[in-house]
C-alpha cells in the first residue's frame, strides 16, 4: 500500500452504512478525511461517537476521492441521483446498490474472485448482492476446479437485509410475543417473528422475483460466464443477521466432499465447519459479525453425476455488503487505481 | 361409515400425542372409550378436559381395538415395545415414529394419496415424516400428471417438531433475549431464537442425515416408485409450528405452472396460495392449526428441461403428524378395516 490516504465520503448511514464507517475505522483505511452524505442533516452517534451528516449534493462529491454508496433504505436512489455526476467530478464511486449490477461500464468485484475486474475501471463499481456474495465465496472456487453446470439455491435471509427498520420490526414483535401482545407488521406484508416469507424483492418474470434473478446474472457477470444455470427460492427467516443458504450444485467434472473441503480450506475468506458429530456447521448466529463465509454440510449429491450439496452462512451487513465494498477500496488503494480515467 | 364405535388409545403425550387426542374429539371420530396410555400414571389437562394417564404395558392393549402411538419424546421406543404385540392382541397399531415405516409388513400411508396400501395391513400402519407428508401432499398429484425424475429439497422446520421441549426451549430463549438476558439451549447443540440449525437428525451416511435420508425413502415407498432421485437439506428454523419446504422438481414430461396449479386446485387436502402481487405464498404462521397443506410460489425453472420449483407449507403437528393418523383410522373405519387378520 502506498501512504496516500484519501478523502472517503460514505453515503446513506442505515443498516449498510453505519458497517461501513464501522469497517473503514476499524481497518484503518486510510483516510484523510471521512464525511457522512444522507438525505438530511442530522448528527449519527456510531460505536460512541458522533458525526456530522451533510445533506448529499452534487458539489459534495468535488472534495472526495472514494464514495462508498451503502444503497439501502434512505440512500436508496442516491447513486442514481449523485452517483455518475460523482465520477464526472472525480470521485471514485463504489455503489452497494442494485441499480448499475448489470451496466457494462461497471465492474461487479467480491475482490477474492475477481478483482481483475476492477484494473480498467471507469470510475463506477459495484458491489454485487448480499445474496450472491455469501454463495459465490463458497462455489467460485470449487467453479474453478471442476466449473459449475447448474446451482439449485434455497435461502434463509436475515431482516438486517432489509434495513434498521426490518430489524426494529423483528424486535418489537419479539417483546409484543412476549408480552402476550401482537405488533402488526409494516416493513413485511405479514409478521416475521415465528414465520418465514418465501418472496424477496418484486416479481420479475414468470414468477421469478428480482433477488432470485439477481443471484443469476451477478453470477453470470462476477465468474464471466453465463453457461451457469441458476435457480433460486429466496425466502426471508426470523434472524437479525446472518444469511444461510442450501446450494445444490452440479459441477462439469467429477468433485469429491473430500477435494471440496480441501479447496474450500485454501480458500481466502472462507471458513469450513463441517462435522456433524462435533455439531460443526454454518449458523447465522456463528457469521454474525464475522468476516469469514462459513460453509459445511459438504456432502455428495448421488441423485445426479458430479453433485454436490452444501450450506453456507456469511455476514450479510459485513461480506455481503459493506466488508466486501470496504475490500474493493482497499484493493483501489493498495494497486493505485483510485482515480477517473 | 358403519355405525360401531372403537375402543381407541393414545400411546404418548407430547406435542403429537395432545393433537391426537384433541383431533380424535373433534372430528367426531366413533369412540366407545378413549385411553391414554404413557411411561409413568398421571393427569393431563387438553382442552380443559382432565384426563388420566395409564401405564403402558402389553396387557393394556387386550382391551383396545385402535391404538394410535404418538411416536416422540416420551413415547419414543413404545411402538417398538409394545407396538407388535398390541397386534397379537387384536389391537390396530397406527405408528408416528419411525421404527417401522420400512418395514415391508408394514404401509406407510397418506390417505390421500396412497390409501389403497391399507387394504392388505397386517394390523401395523405407519405414519409417515412430517416433512414427507408435506412435500408429497402437492407432488403426489403432480406426479401423476407428469412423473417426476428428481427432486432437490430444502427444508425450513419448526421446533414443534422436534417435540413440546423444544417449542419451551425457542420461548424460552425469546423471553431471555426480551430482558436481555440469555438462555442456554439444552434441546438443541445451538440456540435456535434467531437462528437456523442444518442438521435434523443423527448421521447416517456420508454426510446425509437420518431427516434427509427419510424423504427419500418415504418418497420411494408412498409413491411405490424407487427411481424418483431425491436430495434434501434439512434445516430448523426459529418457527413454533409449520414446516416449509422449497422443492426443485424435474418432471418427465412438460409441466406447465398453470397445468401445476389446476391439478393442485383439485388435489385433496391442498390450497393453492399463489399470487405475489397480492402477498399470497405459503407461510408456516397460515398453515398452522390448518388442515391443508399450502402451495405456491408455483413457476417454471427454466435451468433445466420440465423443471418446476415450488415452495409448501404444512403443520407438521396436524397433516403432518396427528391429522394424517387419525384420517388413517377415519378410513379403517369407514372401509371396515379394524381388524387384525
Amino acid at each position: 500500500m502506498n501512504n496516500k490516504s484519501y478523502k472517503v465520503a460514505v453515503v446513506g448511514i442505515g443498516a449498510v452504512g453505519r458497517e461501513m464507517v464501522r469497517l473503514l475505522l476499524q481497518r484503518d483505511f486510510p483516510l484523510e478525511e471521512l464525511k457522512i452524505l444522507a438525505r438530511r442533516a442530522r448528527t449519527e452517534k456510531i460505536d460512541g461517537r458522533e458525526y456530522e451528516v451533510v445533506p448529499a449534493s452534487a458539489d459534495a462529491f468535488d472534495e472526495i476521492d472514494i464514495a462508498f454508496f451503502a444503497g439501502t433504505e434512505g440512500a436508496r436512489g442516491a447513486s442514481r441521483l449523485y452517483g455518475w455526476e460523482a465520477v464526472r467530478r472525480g470521485c471514485v464511486v463504489i455503489d452497494n446498490g442494485d441499480d448499475f449490477r448489470m451496466d457494462q461500464r461497471v465492474p461487479l468485484v467480491i475482490p477474492e474472485i475477481n478483482a481483475d475486474a476492477l484494473k480498467a475501471h471507469h470510475g463506477f463499481i459495484a458491489n454485487p448482492n448480499c445474496t450472491t456474495i455469501v454463495a459465490l465465496m463458497a462455489l467460485a472456487p470449487l467453479h474453478r476446479a471442476a466449473g459449475i453446470r447448474r446451482i439449485v439455491a434455497a435461502t434463509y435471509q436475515a431482516v438486517s437485509g432489509s434495513g434498521s427498520a426490518a430489524v426494529r420490526e423483528l424486535e418489537d414483535e419479539c417483546r409484543a410475543w412476549c408480552n402476550s401482545s401482537v405488533h402488526e407488521p409494516e416493513v413485511y406484508p405479514h409478521p416475521i417473528a415465528f414465520n418465514v416469507i418465501p418472496r424477496i424483492g418484486g416479481e420479475v418474470d414468470s414468477g421469478m422475483t428480482s433477488e432470485e434473478l439477481k443471484l443469476r446474472r451477478e453470477t453470470h457477470k462476477i465468474l464471466d460466464d453465463t453457461s451457469i444455470r441458476v435457480s433460486a427460492t429466496c425466502v426471508r427467516v426470523p434472524v437479525f443477521n446472518g444469511h444461510s443458504e442450501a446450494l445444490n450444485v452440479k459441477f462439469i467434472k467429477p468433485l469429491t466432499p473430500d477435494q471440496a473441503r480441501d479447496i474450500l480450506a485454501q480458500a481466502p475468506g472462507v471458513k469450513v465447519l463441517d462435522e456433524l458429530s462435533s455439531e460443526s456447521y454454518p449458523t447465522p448466529l456463528a457469521c454474525s459479525g464475522k468476516e469469514s463465509v462459513l460453509v459445511g454440510r459438504i456432502r455428495r449429491d448421488d441423485t445426479v453425476a458430479n453433485g454436490l450439496n452444501l450450506f453456507v452462512c456469511g455476514d450479510n451487513l459485513w461480506k455481503g455488503a459493506a466488508l466486501n465494498a470496504v475490500q474493493i477500496g482497499e484493493y483501489l488503494v493498495r494497486e493505485n487505481l483510485v482515480r477517473v480515467p
